[in-house]
């Protein structure tokens, strides 16, 4: 593609500029004798004391309360697959420098030179009382799963998958708002999810939870519904609740008659026919970057009301960064011990209500990515929810 | 003591204003659509390809060749001991901030939940692809030894554990201004070093490979001499090559008749008479924090021709801050693979000879600790000493 090529060379070229995407700095002066001693020895042993009397007092005391890892192994980055730890780091220090300009978020980049469970999950426990959160990045299905349900067993901070929870939350927010503009009820449609990884998966878990009664979910080898020989185990669990019909076939033959596309899979696999073959007004989501699963102009030839994608040059990029950096700054600000499906929920209606009615249409359904006000509002719901919902510790 | 408490308060109140010593900020403009394009998706890509493609472009393209991480498990803590990983939080963040002014490292802290040198190593060794080295810190003897032993032989970029070798550096320093001064020379002197740990065994090393032939090591038991009874692995081996005569007896017994004292002990276990004891002219260190061995004016009494100790209130601050952050500076100027003895030894000289004939004195045989170009000295040498040594890769 002309346009990726085009980033490629200026991006690398921009990245040996800058020699580097983030930077460690200090908050305090460091001038006088004084200020040593009050920052450094023997002053900063009263505060040691105090966190060693209380370890709650680490969020007053330390940089804790604002600090979150975001932890890879390199597995899943981009489109591009395994391509190791090192590999992987310009992707995380620009993730840090979304944290940081959109969230006001502190986010250490650690890149794990390891793909077993048990390393990269005994890595990040033992390093989690040095963070309030953390943000696990492009590991890839299944070992994503496994990998956040331990941490999420044995961490007394938010461990949160971006892939998973910061993908289902602004499909839901999208999607709320195309509702909205479609004039159709959440618990009335059907969706079709192409790609059943670790967003497809957690997408339809959000869904449901917001109140739709059916969803189909896609693999390479066409519909999962229960029985189906070889199924992964987090496929079996999705496939008991989705495809209530138990339809088979390819995905051509499950979208016809659905309302929702969300294709989380891989380019130019949907045709302007399959569009057309969906119930009226259909609202297709092809998520897959940089070449989505259909083109715009090709969905809404197909008769799409509503179309997004990843993409900042088409109209409604469903971008996670519209919604990691408010859910993390709300979880620190709650303080939260955990990113539950209340503040994903939260999360995903505040973005979607950040469109006012007056601006709403089919090409605008969710807000610019780079509007820094999101992660407020995103940020001041979350934390609600977290306290409402019991994980908060102000 | 006074003194302690008045900081105490101060420093407790000013940790509570700071909220955190530091945070991670970002090094480029977030504004427009094509800044995430190039900083983020899609452009991210082409970077990510050049560092699967060969490894080493990760210097070029993150910020590996800055950043470091600061390493404890919190069982040796200042004066205060093993107070956990959290409660050690502040001072790392303190050491994170040093790093930065004075020899603008990045510097992460990370405190590790767990004490098992297995889990330590491990966890280092896991994230040493993030990083372009890594201090150890304030981990407890001798567990410290074989972390850092173990890390160095299955890590590419330099394991530096400061209580070991920043003290011993900046000793050697310190003593090669006293011997100036005193007119002495290093392989004509004796030496007692009273505390066996990290530190008094690092220096113990570094001052025999700048030429000195005659140390003794005292612990809790007298001096350590070669057969003696329930000796560690570390002291055991360091008994080998000190205390040639095999003299037994106390710290007391040792003193008398040498020409050097460096403790790095106990408060207040060197009286007056102990340094009228030893030889002419002689050279008292004594780096217990905040209470030394001897007070100053005690040993000045006895005799001492130089005094130092660790604190800022007193001259000749004998403090790791005159070593880490240009040794770190100059290791990864040179993207050394390691920080060896010749660049420890460079590292000493440095600091030594940035104290000029006509400024040397008994009241100044160090630079001061806030001296912002004393770095800047250390980093040439030591990257110097990376090159001629073979341990750089630029």
């Amino acid at each position: 593609m002309v346009i990726t090529l085009e980033y490629a060379s200026e991006s690398l070229n921009k990245h040996t500029d800058w020699k580097g995407k983030i930077e460690v700095v200090s908050r305090v002066p460091l001038n006088t004798s004084l200020d040593l001693s009050l920052a450094y020895t023997p002053g900063v042993a009263e505060p040691c004391l105090a966190i060693m009397r209380d370890a709650r007092e680490s969020y007053a005391l330390t940089r804790r309360h604002n600090m979150i890892a975001v932890v890879t192994d390199g597995t899943a980055v981009l489109g591009l697959g395994d391509i190791g730890p090192e590999a992987a780091m310009p992707v995380m220090e620009g993730k840090a420098v979304l944290f940081k300009e959109l969230g006001n978020v502190d986010a250490v980049p650690l890149c794990i030179r390891s793909q077993s469970i048990d390393d990269i999950v005994n890595t990040v426990r033992l390093l989690s009382g040095s963070f309030g959160g953390i943000n696990l990045e492009d590991i890839s299905a299944p070992r994503c799963f496994e990998i956040e349900r331990r941490l999420k067993d044995c961490c007394d901070i938010p461990i949160f998958h971006d892939d998973q929870h910061g993908t289902a939350i602004v499909v839901l927010a999208a999607l709320l708002n195309a509702l909205r503009l479609t004039g159709k009820k959440i618990k009335d449609v059907c969706a079709v999810i192409n790609g059943a990884g670790a967003a497809g998966i957690a997408t339809a878990y959000l869904l449901f939870e917001c109140g739709m009664n059916e969803i189909i979910m896609c693999d390479r080898q066409g519909s999962i519904y229960a029985g189906r020989n070889g199924l992964s185990d987090e496929k079996r669990q999705i496939a008991e609740i989705t495809n209530k019909k138990h339809r088979k076939g390819a995905l051509c033959d499950v979208m016809r008659g659905s309302d929702i596309f969300i294709g989380v899979s891989a380019p130019e696999c949907v045709t302007g026919a399959m569009v057309e073959s969906m119930n009226p007004a259909p609202i297709v989501f092809a998520l897959s970057n940089p070449i989505p699963e259909i083109m715009p102009e090709l969905a809404k030839a197909g008769g799409a009301a509503v179309v997004g994608t990843g993409r900042s040059d088409f109209p409604n990029q469903i971008n996670n960064a519209l919604a990691f950096p408010g859910v993390f700054r709300g979880a620190l600000d709650a303080k939260a011990s955990d990113i539950n499906k209340e503040m994903k929920l939260a999360a995903a209606r505040a973005i979607a209500e950040y469109i006012r009615d007056e601006d709403l249409s089919a090409e605008c359904i969710v807000p610019c990515t780079l509007d820094k006000s999101v992660a407020v509002a995103v940020a001041e719901a979350v934390s609600k929810a977290a306290i409402k919902s019991g994980v908060s510790r102000v």
